[in-house]
């Protein structure tokens, strides 16, 4: 199984670390932002600029290729990569998270989830030897073990329950796997539980996967309780392989997740966000809407390189954004994948210099008052 | 005022010509097609998009851009140019044509249209001289004189009367005109009466204007009526001023227009069609959402360079447009635009080689049988 981890320097004063993956589909630099291409495209971008903002690796959502257009389809057409012309790495998740969130009347079983599609309510049963299917099919480069997505908050029996499930779906989906270029990722669950997540995370790594996942997070539970699971669990992930805190977050998160040790992100926010007109700067965030913005020519934010602040002003994002402009969702979302890519750009480059404790100083005193608020 | 029209050459088996006028924002060569770019934007397209397709010239419209974000906002802010940062030449049309298919209670008296907005009901009154105001303020390279489009049908007596006010409004418009780097065009009108429109074309033709136009057609006519106004009316425009035809139309529409003598034209047909999923190809047209292209690996059309056929599949359209995701527009825009800008290179390229008649022929001959249509 491909995925091979290389560890180039570590953080004295905190669990972060500065490494590299390789994938048959090119090399990635940790700590890494996914941008998620959920139904085979970055929404509203094309490959190519999603390359040229420096991503080297997205996610693809299973549950939603399986439903549209179809995992054989996909496959027959070429596999995930070639379908959506994107030349770098790709990271399926198993389906488990849509399936608990998006799929109506859904039945959780030993077996697997029977569910209805969001789309037109066909049924579907996706079981973890099915989730290994279909992500074979994708040909992703990482593919993730079908988990139970504990919603916040859950009680201490479910989530032991919950947990103990997916560690047997794990062993199902390493016995199902058999795609060789293709890295199979487990999934550490355990809702808030610290002892749960410990448990799961000593019976995972018992399978020497390569590569292991914090699920679960930043699903509604305090910033705190996350901020402990984080401090407690991503330290004690094996250390010699990428560690990856799935669907987590906003900036700060992201910096957080770093000094635990994370070493890959994925997220909808700066996508997402982006089409609801809230701009990432390094002081905060911006709403274009904001009547203030209507005269204002000057860039998002000053000196920030990307295509939107290189040649539009705020008066025009405001006005394609009122207008509901195409336009708008695409120059939103270049601005904020390019803040997200140069935000994990400048942690790496600290953690090579030996200063991210510095880097991180800096980072919240910019937020502090280094600029205006919206 | 600007706009210096050079002939270069004629067919010498019809009305079509090959030429080029100057502005303050480049060289547009003729016969050309100006994408619309109704609200500040050439919808889903970046401006650097727009001039990677060969576009030199795009359409603004002054009514949107009026209401929202307003003429003298732009102004502020630079002009529509800097607004919306295309270094190209802009034409804006009058308004005229909104008022009367958008705005919601209109009057027409002669001292102008009083109309309610159709985004907040709110009321407006254009007038010939307001019409040149926000023309003027958003600093076009050509305006038009403010004109009533008249629906089809209409009495002889009301093609009439709204033809004679219209040649007043124009005297009026040429009375307020003072930018001295902006072009004011006359707009011939008359509806489907020929008498009229030659009648309203002598009248303009007095006031010596830069450049003329032939509108209200393709406004629920019979083709035929329109290819009878454009046979009798085209030819008869100042020669040596560039002959426009106003928001026309299908690829066949155009080579008939250049036949007649036409050398510039706009149509929202290759930039809306794209956002329903019907793409131009050179034997005719093709509904991307058809089930058949779900698993068809080839382009839209073999052999076509633009950036959608060189990198993505029908499957993959298909599925980006079922999926209803932002890139479906853009991608179906590049190559809708990219086979119009192509059409009238071609066009060009036939006057410039002596073979207008031969190329047209083959033109009709490719989509009588030269492809699958659908």
């Amino acid at each position: 199984m491909l995925v091979h981890f290389e560890l180039i320097c570590r953080d004295r004063e905190s669990h972060a670390r500065r490494g590299r993956f390789r994938t048959t589909h090119g090399v990635v630099e940790t700590p890494v932002f996914m941008p998620v291409g959920t139904q085979a495209t970055v929404k509203s971008l094309t490959p190519q600029e999603v390359e040229d903002l420096g991503a080297r690796i997205l996610l693809g959502n299973t549950y939603h290729l399986y439903l549209r257009p179809g995992a054989e389809r996909i496959a027959r057409l070429g596999g995930l990569h070639q379908f959506m012309g994107w030349k770098g790495a790709i990271l399926t998740d198993s389906g488990g998270f849509q399936v608990f969130s998006l799929a109506k009347i859904r039945t959780i079983e030993e077996e697997g989830v029977s569910f209805q599609s969001h789309i037109d309510g066909s049924r579907h049963v996706i079981t973890p030897e099915k989730s290994v299917e279909i992500q074979e099919a994708l040909g992703s480069d990482i593919a993730m073990c079908f988990d139970e997505c504990t919603p916040y908050p859950v009680t201490y029996a479910y989530a032991k329950a919950s947990m103990e499930r997916t560690v047997r779906w794990a062993r199902r989906c390493l016995e199902a796997h058999g795609r060789e270029d293709q890295a199979l990722f487990g999934i550490v669950q355990g809702s808030t539980f610290l002892d749960l997540r410990r448990a799961c995370l000593e019976q995972l790594a018992a399978l020497d996967l390569p590569g292991y996942a914090i699920g679960s997070l930043s699903v509604g539970e305090p910033k705190e309780e996350m901020l402990a699971v984080l401090e407690n669990v991503a330290p004690l992930l094996p250390a010699d392989k990428p560690r990856y805190l799935m669907g987590v977050g906003t900036p700060e998160d992201l910096v957080e997740g770093v000094r635990c040790g994370v070493d890959m992100f994925d997220c909808v926010m700066p996508t997402r966000n982006a089409r609801n007109g809230m701009l990432f700067t390094s002081w905060g965030s911006i709403q274009i809407k904001n009547a203030r913005y209507a005269d204002d020519p000057r860039p998002i934010e000053d000196g920030c390189g990307c295509y939107t602040c290189r040649h539009f002003s705020r008066a025009y994002l405001r006005h394609l954004f009122m207008a509901r402009e195409l336009l708008a969702y695409r120059l939103n979302t270049l601005h904020n994948l390019h803040y997200y890519l140069g935000l994990m750009e400048q942690i790496r480059h600290s953690l090579e210099a030996g200063a991210f404790a510095e880097w991180r100083r800096r980072f919240y005193a910019n937020r502090d008052g280094g600029g205006t608020s919206d």
